[in-house]
C-alpha cells in the first residue's frame, strides 16, 4: 500500500459538497469513482475538511491509500484525463505512511469574494456574492474584522451540526481588500460599460481550523458592518457574546473557496 | 415609438449564439420574450453582430424600439431583475430615432483568452482556451500579428457562411500579451498550489469590423507560431494568400469575449 497526497481543485457550482451522498453528486463521490477505474479496486479518500454545497477549491488537499505501481505524475495525468472539467489534480505527491489530511493540517485559509457593483457580473455569478446593497464601506470591515485576530470562542461564528471538541480556534490572519480586477486580465475584471471597476472585496482568513459555517458567519457579520446598519464594534461585541445569534447571517456559499492547507 | 441602446453582458455557456432560434436557446430569444413582459407586445431587437455559441460578451450593443412611458433607468432595472443571472444589461439609454447597432458601429474590440498551464482551471474552463501543447511563445505571437495592423483583405481569416460586401476590414489595434491574474484578485489568479501563475495569454483586437469567424482564426493562426509549430512569417504568409486554407484552424469559441463596440 502507498500513501498519496494531491492538490485539488474544484468549482462546487454542480455538487452537493465535498462529503459523498449516495444520491447525489458530490466531489468525493466523483474522486473515488474515478480513482477507482484507475487503481482497480475501491479506494477511499479523506479531505482536510469537508466544503459545502456551492463552495469552491483551489487547494483542497486529499489522502488515499491505493496498490499502484503508478507513478505520482502518470497518476495525476490518469486523473486529470477522467474526472469531469470543474474538478483538477494541480500536484500529486506520495506522502509519508500515517499522513491523515485532516488530523495533520496546522493552517488552512479561505478567501470570501464579495462583488457589490449594482448590475451583476454575468461571469462572476458563481464565484462571488453579489451585494445589492449598496457599495460596503471595505476600510470598517477591515477595522472591526481586526477583533478576530488571535485564539477566542468563536462560537457565535459556528452553525450547528458539526462535531468538534472545542470551538477555539486561532485565527492568524485576516484581511479585507477592496480590488479592482488587475491586467490579471480575464472578462472579470470588467465591470459596467467596458470599464474596470473596484468592485470586488476580498476577505482573506487564515486559521489553525475552521468551525462549521465560520467564515461565511464572519463574513455575513462584517457586511453587517460594511453595509452601515451595524457600528464597527458589533463584530467583537458577537465575539465576545459566544452566541450564534449576536452575530450577522451567513454570507452565501458560492463566494466562498479554500485558497491552501498546511502541514508540518 | 421610442428608441432604446443597451450594453449587454453575457455569458454565452448555455446559449447557442446571439442570434435567435426557434427551439434554442439564444441571447436574442431570452432578451426578446423579456423585453415583450415589460413593455407589453413583441419587441424585435437588434445588435452589433451575431456572437457564435459559447462566444461571451461584456459589451455587445443592442438596439429597440418600444412604446413605453418607462424612464431607461427603470427599464434597466426591470430587465435585469426578468433575465436569466448569465446575462446582464449594464447600461440603458434613449437613443436617437433612426440608431442603428449593425451599420452605425464604428469599431469593434475582442479579446481572446488563452490558458497555457499544464493543469486546467476550474473556473476559467468556460471563458479560456485550454492550449495543452505546452507554453506559448507569446512574443513570436506578438511579432508575427503586427503584420495583420492596418487595412487588408482578411478573407484568409474567414469562414464561410456570412453575407458580406467585402473581407477588406482596417485592424487599428492588436496585442498579445502575457499575464498572471493581478491583485484583482479572483480565484482565477491562483494557479498551481496555490500560487500565482503567469499562465494567461491575451489576444485582444480591435477592427472597424469583423469576417465571420476572423478573431478565432485569428487566434488559431497565431497559436501555431506561438506553439512553435510555424515561422513568425506564417501570418504574413496566410494573409496575402487570401485563403482560408493557409491559415490556422479556428481556436475555439469559449476563449472568446466582446469587449466594446464603439459608435459615432
Amino acid at each position: 500500500m502507498r500513501t498519496f497526497k494531491l492538490i485539488l481543485a474544484y468549482d462546487g457550482t454542480n455538487y452537493a459538497g465535498w462529503q459523498f451522498q449516495p444520491d447525489r453528486p458530490t466531489v468525493q463521490g466523483t474522486l473515488e469513482a474515478v480513482l477507482a477505474t484507475i487503481i482497480g479496486s475501491p479506494v477511499r479518500v479523506l479531505a482536510s475538511g469537508r466544503t459545502d454545497a456551492g463552495v469552491h477549491a483551489l487547494g483542497q488537499v486529499v489522502g488515499f491509500q491505493a496498490e499502484t505501481d503508478l507513478p505520482p505524475g502518470e497518476l495525476q495525468r490518469a486523473l486529470n484525463a477522467r474526472l469531469p472539467q470543474d474538478i483538477a489534480v494541480s500536484n500529486l505527491t506520495e506522502a509519508h505512511e500515517g499522513f491523515h489530511p485532516t488530523t495533520h493540517a496546522v493552517r488552512k485559509r479561505y478567501r470570501y469574494v464579495i462583488y457589490d457593483a449594482r448590475v451583476r457580473n454575468v461571469f462572476a455569478r458563481h464565484y462571488s456574492w453579489h451585494f445589492r446593497q449598496g457599495r460596503l464601506d471595505h476600510e470598517a470591515m477591515e477595522r472591526a474584522a481586526a477583533a478576530l485576530l488571535g485564539t477566542h470562542d468563536f462560537s457565535s461564528f459556528e452553525s450547528r451540526g458539526a462535531e468538534r471538541q472545542t470551538s477555539v480556534r486561532t485565527i492568524s490572519r485576516i484581511s479585507v481588500r477592496r480590488c479592482r480586477a488587475g491586467e490579471g486580465g480575464w472578462q472579470l475584471g470588467l465591470g459596467t460599460d467596458g470599464e474596470q471597476g473596484d468592485d470586488w472585496v476580498l476577505i482573506e482568513i487564515e486559521s489553525d481550523g475552521f468551525l462549521y459555517n465560520m467564515v461565511r458567519a464572519i463574513v455575513g457579520t462584517l457586511a453587517e458592518v460594511g453595509r452601515g446598519t451595524r457600528p464597527e464594534s458589533f463584530v467583537a461585541d458577537a465575539l465576545r457574546a459566544c452566541d450564534r445569534r449576536r452575530a450577522g447571517p451567513n454570507a452565501p456559499p458560492h463566494g466562498l473557496v479554500l485558497l491552501r492547507v498546511d502541514y508540518e
